[in-house]
Formats: structure tokens, sequence, C-alpha cells
């Protein structure tokens, strides 16, 4: 499922208690969460961090989220979040997820987000250089 | 948006300032537990109860979400959320949702979510009949 | 429990799926947010609004937070959290809440929270003479 | 702060956004959370696990919680979880905490957590042995 020709960000923890819900497994909302995680994990493994592009007086807003639920994962799991850039343009980008029990490797869920560049005072703006040149490698 | 023909549950509220972040307005997978509150609000307001359901051995799993964000809500706002049923079958259905301002009337996200009806050791199930009567009126 | 001479804040709504656990239950960090409503709620019923006291340049820090469980609550149920100020300083305040189950009045958890007034830089500073005022009625 | 005499659980992770609020820091209830991952670790790192605890029949229900909050932390930042036995009792235990940030060692937030054993019918019952060995070395 992640492609095998860009640069995939992997990160793996344990899912939270408090994640859980009354049917006994992740709630659905938390993945949302981790695909957040996931991003996050992919710039600082790219040598970037989204709280200094944050201090450059930029956001990445979301624009859309996706995700499909397959197998449903429980307290105590760890799981690999795997994260990667499917579209870049010059002022958004899309971000890809792929889930998955790191024990097992089986596929939990995937989904995507959709994210656009704008200053604190909610202009567009284009993608700093640093952050566009991660399409290409 | 939300359909003329359709039985549209409407359930208002304050959001939440621990639903907020850094960016000053509400974190986007707080929209995700919106939406399920918006169903959780069209079955009691259907003269059902989530809580019932599955108590008689039945679960609603979530196969997939989706979610547009157009203009953010902050804290200190009250929000309607908008939800009917899109699409019913035999074992599974669809709800979909607008989430506007309250105040303006504003458009702030948009989406759906698609369910699996399953029983509690995981066997998919149909749904029950007054469930499935939900689509024709 | 909750004090007669003493102005009390109530709001009543339904805990959301997303907020309960594997227990079956209602998470307990849940009730921290529940708490977190119950002030927002009890300056909107005092006619001001933490939204503004925030644009007015100030915030009200979290500086200790204490909660002692009874009995849990569950997915469709409805609690009400009372809320009301325990003591005033002239730099801070502390609000004391009772949470009880809507329907039995079964008092599920309680609980107080201490906080500091600051500026937007950190510095700690006079409460607004309005909020003050809520001491002595 | 944490005991040289007692065997203390480390636990090092980044904070997520959405763990802050629109103080542009993390928000107070996530400290609860993080807390409960400290006992999760406590558990893992001696050689138990809280998913096999409740496997076994078992719940640790919460009977109190208290967070005192210091310095605040932001995203971008990593935080370590320090945990350890304050209290062991035949039925049930109070877990202490302490959260530095990961670079500077700065204290950031303490408190304690009190838990009760109970089976899955809400009966009170003793600890497992292992569990009880654990406040001894």
């Amino acid at each position: 499922m992640s492609p095998a020709n860009k640069f995939v960000a992997e990160t793996t923890f344990y899912v939270r208690y408090a994640e859980t819900d009354a049917m006994g497994v992740i709630h659905h909302a938390s993945y949302i969460v981790y695909f957040e995680e996931g991003r996050s994990s992919y710039a600082r493994q790219r040598g970037s961090d989204y709280a200094k592009f944050e201090q450059s007086g930029h956001y990445l807003a979301v624009s859309e989220v996706n995700a499909r639920y397959g197998k449903s994962a429980s307290y105590g799991q760890q799981i690999t979040v795997r994260c990667w850039i499917d579209e870049m343009k010059s002022r958004g980008l899309t971000f890809a997820y792929e889930i998955v029990a790191a024990q097992t490797q089986e596929v939990l869920v995937t989904g995507y987000s959709k994210h656009i560049c704008i200053t604190h005072d909610g202009q567009v703006a284009r993608l700093p250089d640093e952050w566009r040149a991660w399409a290409n490698t």
C-alpha cells in the first residue's frame, strides 16, 4: 500500500487506554489524531519540524480528511503509522496514511488528509521551498 | 445542503475549550466526534437510542469517515450539527452531516460516515427493522 | 453537597460515545473536561464569557485539579455538572464541582480546580472586578 | 521528587498537536491521560501488562486523581513521565507521577491517582500477588 518510490515516515507507539471506547477497541476518531502524529513525525524525520513551521508564521490548515477502517486495534497493542506525501502543490499538499498492527503488519486503517498553507491572518500562502522539495525525493 | 425530503436531526451545543488547538480554533478531529454526536441525536430524535441498540447485541462499526473543512469555529461559539441518512442498506448505512455556526448559519464542515451492523462477536448482521424504516420517512 | 448560599451554575448534557472506554463507562479524564464545561457555563450564566475574558488579554491558567470518582456513567446517560466558586482571591480562584446523573441525581464525581489569572505574556494579574464580585453573591 | 528507593518507570514521547489548546500549550486534561500512559508503561516495565490484567477479569478503577501544574509544555516538545507506586494496599494502590520536559528536566506537572481493584461485575477484589509484590522493590 505505502509507495516504494517515496519517502515514507514510520512511527510506532502503544495505543492508549483513553483512546478505547465501549466497543472495547480504539475509537475511530483516535485514528485522525494518529494521522496527525504521522505527519508530525514525517516532518521531524525530514529534518524539519511543524513547530518551527508555525513559528515562521504559517499554519497547515486541514481542508479534508478521509479514513477507511478495516481491522480494529485494542489496548495493549502497538501500531505503526506510515505517512507519505501523495500530492504536492504550491499552496497545499496531500498526506496519505497507512496504519498497521506493529506485530502482525495487518492493515488497520488507511486514509489521507488535504492541507492548505495559510498565514496567521488566514491568507493562503506558498509552502516553504524546503517542504516543496520533499515531493521530489 | 441538508436535504428537504429527509428527516434531518439537528443538535446545537457550545464547542468546548478542550477541543481547541494551538491555532486558536476547534481541532479538526473534534468534528469527527461532533458527527458521532449528530448521529446519537438522530437516533434519539427518531425515538430510538444507540445505547439500547448496543444492549440488543449489535454494534454499528464505522467503515469510513470523511470530512471537508471550510470555516473554523472558536471557543465561545455554538454550533449546530445536522445529520441525516444518506443511504440505507440491509446490513449498513451512510450518515451525512452538515455543521454550521449556530448564529450565522455559515457552513463550517460537511461530511459522511459509513457503518456496518455487526454482532458482539464481529459477525455482519441485518439492521433492525425499526432502523431500516427510517430510510422511508 | 453544592452550597445553598452560593450561585451554583448547572449544565446538563448527554455524555458522548467517544468519551467511553473499554471498561464500558465514561473515561475518568473526560470528567476533567466536564469540569471545564461547568465553569464555562458558570461564566455564561453570570452574564460574562470566558471567550471575552481571553480577548481582553487574560488567561485563567489551571494550577491544580482534583477529582474523586464514585459511580460511573454510561453512554446514553445525561449528566448535570454543578459548578460554583469555592474561594476567590485577588489573582486567582477555586471552582468546585459536583457531577450527578441527571435522572437519578446520584453523585458521580466531585472535585475542584484552582486557577491563576495571567496575561498573555505569562505575568500574574488581578482578576477583573466583574469576576471578583461573583464571590459576594 | 521521584523517590530514590522505589522502582520508577520512565516513558518519553512527543506531545501531540491535538493535545494543545487555544492558549498555545498542552491542555491540562491531557496530563491526566499522560498519567495513565505512565502507569501503563509502569506495568509493562514490570513485565506485566494492564491488558492481561483486564483479561484476567479485573479492572483498576480510578477513585481519585490529582494534578498540580507548574510549567506548560508546547507542541514540538518531548516529555518524560515518571511513575511509581506510592502506596500499596490489599485491594487498591496509589500511583504518583512527575512529568518533566525531556530536554531540560524542568518539572511540568506532578500528581497522583488512587485505584481500587474490582471484578467485571463491580465487586471490590484483592490485587494479584504479582502486582502487590511491586511495593517491595
